[in-house]
């Protein structure tokens, strides 16, 4: 029976691509379905999302689901390029901003390609690369999670880089002059990751219209406290959005999230507030765990990296889960480990910092 | 100016992967948005999805969006194992039927690898190809739309066969016996895509147990009129299952499409009504149209394929479209023309069928 088993994985097994069957498959953060964890594990907004989202979501739902969206996103596009001074067919939407991610790969990289990250950074860059079949080319940050000269270093296999800005897992930022330069050095496009760019004090939407080889992505999952409703967007010269439209699924973003959206993308009032009450939090985490003793990067995202010189960070997120609080225990071979934990609100950051001061 | 831009052009042409450069892109049916055409053309349920799904979409809207969903859409696995007979773990949710169907094809077909479908058929298969680079291997029908035997021959360079079952444009079937002998000649992966099989009176789903290299796919766009929510899903055994995974976004389907979809294949009595309804005016207008002169293919999907001995078709689609009906126009090179017209309602199917009788 067993030696059955085995054969029927290894003919199973067989029909997969090589890449596919050696690869690990990105792990995303747990995400325990309606538990009572204190969750600041995959960095979501502690708040709800703005009411007229959920208005809009139901007018949406009400109207009809029985036709296809539009392919395009035409609503959020009109609104977002007014809020963000672009024209609107210099945006792609997207089914969550991986799904912008996986479209920019496929589009531009293919097998013996290169892909440039840095590292330790979003480890789903390179699963991407993996999925094509190509290189993945991790250029480690200096130690103060700056650029390192190599990452500017032109070559002609290199077809794609990504740089996430603000990092995670250190939450630090590149100032977008140094980011302009970079990409005028390169000879391949640059995709700058903004997930968490609402939460700094800087963006890259400027240098889109300066070099176009700069594409910047966003999601509303942070930000706009809608992970559950998958969306995101590219910002791109109008004539790379055209190739990334022929490489996206027909109707990637349903009508209910084009709905959600664009009424989540009209509320900058809510965003600006949201955004206040974060900072103020992660200012008050960041003063407290450094009393006890972590050593923790001055964060521009919502969330804070954080390590500690004397005492090993893993038992404390087992300590923090056993006391049902879930943060994120990273280990990244070659550089270390250390805790990302996400910016909730004062009394589930209050919730993390006592188990942790209860330990040390 | 003109040579600046051809110059821009090319410049950013030379980014892309030679496979996206040179590809045409799947273009899908119309989707004229918020306009009054009777829409005929891309096989959307007249009718409006059952309630409880409007009911679970407002409940899940509700609780907090700001939560990632599921990613494995466990809910609507365990509802859709019970109503359709096999384990949660023989299926894959995907956003929309499209991305379960790119899964796929980047699971297991590389480069130079090939992928076989007949034609006339789906294009989005012979779409998927090119993007991975891979050799597209477009077997003719037979006049009637049965599979000619040349489909069955097995190539260690096929890594994947795509049937769509009903097939559209015919609306024709291939009865699952045939299917399975065929499963049984290939030495690789079938994928029957059963985006119509709630219309037909067969399915494959049994077939899946009996063989690990049938896999079947099914959408709610259809037959559950979901179309604007995005959601369809993979069943193939649990060996294969866990490939697909890796190579899905991690959050692929939003929390709003996993609570509806839930809903939605929980409402079959709902689903028997609307085929009733369907079957019934697809019976009518296929009598109909053969009186004015069409060859109709008889339909086990929600449209019928309509040729014409003595009169070109484009023109009556031409005609059609500004009478304010719109159906879809089909020019399969080689093969021949006609029109896709979906089954609406009576009324609806009354509006074209009015416009064609006045032209014919």
């Amino acid at each position: 029976m067993n030696q059955l088993l085995t054969d029927k994985d290894d003919v199973v097994a067989g029909f997969f691509r090589p890449e596919i069957r050696s690869m690990q498959g990105y792990v995303p953060g747990e995400q325990p379905q309606g538990s009572t964890f204190v969750k600041l594990n995959t960095n979501e907004n502690p708040y709800p999302p703005a009411p007229e989202v959920i208005t809009a979501i139901a007018q949406a739902a009400g109207m009809g689901l029985q036709k296809y969206p539009d392919p395009l996103g035409t609503a959020f596009r009109n609104r977002a390029a007014a809020v963000l001074g672009v024209p609107p067919d210099w945006i792609l939407c997207g089914n969550g901003s991986d799904d912008i991610l996986t479209i920019v790969t496929r589009a531009l990289v293919g097998p013996a390609d290169r892909l440039r990250l840095p590292y330790p950074s979003y480890i789903l860059y390179r699963t991407l690369a993996q999925l094509q079949g190509a290189q993945s080319e991790e250029v480690r940050f200096r130690e103060d999670f700056s650029l390192a000269g190599e990452f500017s270093q032109s070559d002609p296999r290199l077809k794609l880089v990504f740089l996430p800005n603000p990092n995670s897992p250190s939450g630090t930022v590149i100032e977008p002059d140094e980011i302009l330069q970079l990409a005028d050095r390169l000879t391949c496009p640059l995709l700058v990751d903004e997930a968490y760019a609402d939460f700094a004090e800087c963006n890259c939407i400027d240098l889109v219209r300066r070099n176009p080889q700069i594409m910047v992505s966003r999601t509303l999952s942070k930000s706009y406290a809608l992970a559950g409703l998958r969306f995101g967007f590219l910002i791109a010269q109008p004539e790379m959005i055209q190739f990334f439209r022929k490489v996206k699924d027909s109707y990637n973003c349903d009508a209910l999230s084009i709905a959600g959206a664009t009424a989540a993308i009209s509320q900058q009032d809510w965003l600006r507030e949201n955004r206040r009450k974060i900072s103020f939090t992660r200012a008050r985490m960041t003063e407290r765990l450094r009393k006890l003793g972590f050593s923790v990067e001055t964060s521009h995202a919502n969330f804070v990296w954080c390590t500690h010189g004397s005492r090993p960070v893993q038992p404390m997120y087992e300590q923090l889960k056993a006391q049902r609080v879930l943060v994120r225990y990273m280990n990244y071979p070659g550089w270390g480990d250390g805790l990302r934990i996400s910016v909730g609100d004062d009394e589930q950051s209050d919730s993390c910092l006592a188990v942790l001061e209860s330990i040390l």
